[in-house]
């Protein structure tokens, strides 16, 4: 089990009420948990700004059925040794168009590089990368 | 097939000389794919802007093992009837902590709303709400 | 004087050390302080999902000295009814560019608007809205 | 004068329109100006994820007039060999606050050091650094 500190927070009377407001309509049951997610989420950011920072990311393409050059590229990315495939999962948005998620490890830079060349293939459509830094949250 | 038709674009030379070698980076293989590209993202977060538009989002969660309202709570989203669950991914990161994306159809309002509510359970760490609008794409 | 309260937060020993170590090096005194922050830009920011929301925007605009008709455009922005223009800064940045800031206050709608409409007009090739919700911060 | 260049895109029908039509709502009057902005933002964000691409930004602070280290840091940061001030504006909210927005010249990496450092000081309520990388658009 993780080791728990307890530390105190001043904060302006208006400005508690109004955070108690928001994360009881977020559906948060304690305070503590809601300022551990915003510390989180505010380490993961300040970490993927180094280029060399190991993150995970979820890459998601939505791309037409006759984009077939990025069935190779992806194949090629499983073989990388700059990245590591994790899990991809595949979903037909329509009678046009394919959603796949792709999980993967490795550093920031080479993942955002990654995303740059899938997006760039002909017949993918939109691309979005999301990283996370997730070591030690 | 798509009817395709072709616009002529008039730019400033160093604005084309520099935009080239972007996407020649990049890996496209043609301008009209790099523009169009361009186009595709923009008309997305367009409509994304709008509540009421339909989407369909990656929600990219990290949570440690204990976080078991989680599942419930999926459960109960998977059974809900504004928002339509196709598919998901369960990805352990390491020995704490497993990665879950689900992608999913809706509003955007509802979607944005279901994020904020999955992030706030006890045990969910991070949460990042990805959504596309792929219609006419 | 804002009346201050001092409230608990538990979180593991880990995250906090890693907290402790961002925010010194960003230049915190106190960690109260770093937390206060955190709470002000996200209350900030979920303010702003609303389009109803009033809100102080600085409008970013990057454009060409041909650019007549943003002056135009400027001026009814300040004759306008649903925007207040509180200021506005003019700078060289080279022979061709200038830059703008124009800070104005209004509801987000509104101010995204517009926004688009300025970064719409011929000789204009760069604009970045700003939105910040300060009301209760 | 700059150089113009005319250059043939090919696209689908159906997203042509859904681009027509989104580009006359925000007041455009011809589709290769609106294509052009879509290739300036893009260069200009591609560039800035370089640290070490000069850009300009507009820093934007919200801080209550008890922050009197700002003045202080503002005063340090027009002395400093590393950035250059280019202007400011400053600008009373309400009865507490003030917000200001300084335009300066520097390096993507550099700015975005003094950025944290001027959010972090005490009495800093919110920040905001809108870097634009304007070389060649």
């Amino acid at each position: 089990m993780a080791q728990i500190e307890r530390v105190g927070v001043s904060l302006e009377k208006e400005l508690l009420g109004a955070f108690d407001r928001m994360i009881s309509a977020q559906g948060y049951q304690s305070r503590s948990e809601a300022i551990r997610d915003l510390i989180r989420q505010r380490l993961s950011s300040a970490r993927l700004r180094n280029e060399k920072a190991e993150a995970v990311a979820a890459v998601v393409l939505v791309y037409d059925h006759h984009a077939t050059a990025l069935m190779e590229r992806l194949t090629e990315l499983q073989h990388s040794h700059l990245l590591q495939t994790i899990s991809s999962l595949h979903v037909h948005l329509d009678r046009h168009d394919c959603l796949e998620v792709i999980v993967l490890r490795g550093r920031v830079g080479e993942i955002n590089r990654m995303g740059e060349k899938l997006v760039s293939i002909k017949g993918v459509k939109l691309g979005r990368v999301n990283l996370l830094a997730t070591a030690g949250l």
